[in-house]
């Protein structure tokens, strides 16, 4: 793939790409209504990777907002949100979804996973993940309340909605347009659908 | 350590301690002041643990309280939270501090941190994590508002508040009296102080 080119994130699926450090990534929400889970690992050591639950205390929020910093889990810089033209509903709470996940909500046999497309992605570039760090779920609508309970709901971002990010070091980003088809997150239509992105160069 | 010996967890400090499926362990802050930073891990598999973002989902809160199961990244029950005799405030999103967060906060040279007391009290019992889970902090008190923000504040329990948990599998538990002394959650003192433990059989 080229600088410039709109890559697609296959529905259910996974996929990677490296970036330089000051390269940019659209991430765009081509129908509005689906989560990416989104992780970003260090080029030259996989162990170091974009960490919410560091991110978290730096940037004193559980969203992160356009002029945030997202952070490794050795407190370096790795993303920065440039701009993002959607309300700002993201996620840094929830864990991927994994085979597990589904069992759980009644599935029976296999079901696509966004664990699973980490791995997927990853491989695609002849690389293999160390671990699962708890992504960073675009767009997807996790509202937390006073009383500390949380919940699953539709994204709130509309077709054609972007994010841009910038890389602070050379990363390996991956990406899974979430399978999730039992819960709302990725609309009411419980429809997974495509997302694409773009290296801005 | 016999079952029912009451065990410190020193002052900036770490220890660990095996449990057997069905004991449970009452953790005690000692003087209400103290964040304890806690894992558990599958003694028969240490690439299996308590994970934060994995119980959120399946307790629908970031928070938990009595009658809630704490999951590990396979989705598995780990620990149930039995009795809580503090106001129940305690943090799930932030991570364990570590050399690299002193560093932003200032410190020049060393600091006593989560993260190194985890491998320390693993240690003692022959054993090393094989990554650093995002822990479970007991009496951390991490309010958050609804423009997403989050805070560092002093715990809300009293001396001798405790937390009862049972293991719902053969574990491993960590524990880290949190050297925090730059931000007040160990109290406005900024005092990092001793905590307590029993094996209750």
């Amino acid at each position: 793939m080229a600088a410039g080119d709109l890559i697609e994130i296959p529905a259910r699926r996974g996929k990677a790409v490296r970036l330089k450090k000051g390269q940019r990534i659209k991430m765009i929400n081509t129908h509005g209504t689906q989560v990416v889970d989104t992780w970003a690992f260090n080029a030259d050591d996989l162990h170091e990777f974009m960490s919410m639950e560091h991110t978290r205390p730096h940037i004193g929020k559980f969203i992160p907002a356009v002029g945030d910093i997202m952070y490794t889990n050795k407190r370096r810089p790795i993303l920065t949100f440039v701009e993002d033209s959607s309300p700002g509903i993201h996620d840094t709470i929830i864990a991927a979804c994994d085979r597990y996940r589904y069992k759980f909500l009644g599935v029976e046999g296999y079901h696509d996973n966004c664990t699973d497309n980490l791995f997927a992605g990853m491989k695609e570039l002849g690389l293999t993940p160390p671990e699962v760090p708890s992504p960073l779920n675009m767009w997807m609508n996790i509202p937390v309340k006073p009383d500390h309970s949380l919940s699953f709901e539709p994204t709130v971002s509309k077709p054609g909605d972007y994010v841009v990010l910038r890389a602070e070091m050379d990363v390996v980003m991956a990406f899974s347009a979430c399978p999730q088809d039992i819960l709302p997150i990725n609309g009411v239509g419980l429809k997974p659908v495509e997302a694409h992105f773009q290296v801005l160069g």
